[in-house]
């Protein structure tokens, strides 16, 4: 297992969308009086994420980058949430970027750094390369590029992601691994010919989270947190 | 001048590509013996960069990024230089990559530091994605992402370059500073809207250099060096 450059999933496998996310609805509902749980808003929003991309994936759509999505889905989430005559657009516009501002998993900064001094590395993200850019610059990730939907046009799983991201960096897709914490995302990747490496975030959808606590695929490099996949990679 | 965004321009304005081609040169043409003077064509492969480009630009070519057309350059340079039968083809894609491990100015990795604790920067090149990561890695800069010519697919001057990498940073073309030690690139981004800062590089040329010595343009901004530059917008 000897790649040239290492490609991230970020939502989930690197920030903690769930966290963030509550963290912004939060004051914004303290302040309104909403009495809706913050977390349950969040995986409302989160869970219009698929429904939003399969538009553009399947072709009923032109790609929009995921922050015009990201703000259609709180529309869709506070209507299911029963609060749409809550919130104005003002405040939603404000709420939108909370995507930019979400946490790193403690374990990512230092893993990063060390895979840094031996790979390249990009996020392989359905966000935008606006979103990508503020999101490091929030967690403190280095980035050698920003890869991922916005230069392939497209949403993830559709191999045109993994494909061009590849092969921006001049690589085969062979010479390059996908890392993420979602087994789908590894499978779509190993099918258009990349390496494959996983580690679980089983607190990633809160308690009572039932997928991806374990490698469902023959991933090439299966590991417990990012620090041991960069051990395992000798970083 | 509050730019939310510094794009730069790279060949010649941030590394020093005359030095640095000349230097892959050189050790080839001593083990073959060949007489001609590395900079020389260094100077003669750089003149094939517009005519390369301007096919693309003019629609009679599909966009190819710049490591291909680096390649197809050094082809008519040695034939101008009449070295054509003195280099086979193994030989002339070792030196293509030269473009990717060209010396920094001595004054751009502190001075981009130092901006990079204030602005979001890029590079908004004409070299490819892979072309400035490696590039990248090679000089000790530090980017947030790739911008330029490949996510516009097309090449400066052109203005959907300056264009596309504002909008790929999310930001008006009026929030972002075009950064180049040309008057032409900052011209044309200027006419796309861009804010506008220039230094100097009166050696980028070698000896005797007869262009691009003072800013001909109302740039927003004119300094002495990077530091400089640095130093005005407050970083």
């Amino acid at each position: 297992v000897r790649p040239a450059a290492l490609l991230f999933d970020v939502f989930g496998t690197l920030v903690d969308w769930r966290t963030g996310v509550a963290g912004a609805l939060r004051p914004v509902f303290a302040a309104k009086g909403i009495a809706a749980d913050p977390l349950a808003v969040a995986a409302r929003w989160r869970a219009e994420y698929d429904p939003a991309m399969a538009a553009v994936r399947e072709g009923r759509r032109a790609y929009a980058p995921l922050d015009v999505l990201h703000r259609e889905m709180l529309d869709r989430a506070l209507a299911g949430a029963g609060l749409e005559d809550r919130l104005g657009a003002a405040e939603r516009d404000a709420l939108a970027p909370a995507w930019e501002r979400l946490p790193a998993w403690p374990d990512v900064p230092e893993a990063l750094d060390r895979l840094g001094g031996r790979f390249l590395l990009a996020p392989c993200s359905n966000g935008s390369i606006a979103l990508m850019v503020r999101l490091a610059r929030h967690a403190g990730f280095r980035w050698d590029a920003i890869l991922g939907a916005e230069i392939a046009r497209d949403y993830k799983p559709k191999p045109a992601v993994y494909l061009a991201s590849a092969a921006a960096l001049g690589l085969a897709p062979a010479e390059v691994m996908m890392v993420a914490a979602h087994n789908g995302d590894l499978a779509a990747a190993r099918a258009a010919g990349l390496m494959t490496g996983f580690f679980p975030r089983p607190a990633e959808h809160g308690p009572g989270q039932a997928s991806d606590l374990v490698a469902e695929g023959p991933w090439d490099l299966v590991a417990e947190s990012p620090g041991a996949l960069a051990t395992a990679l000798g970083a």
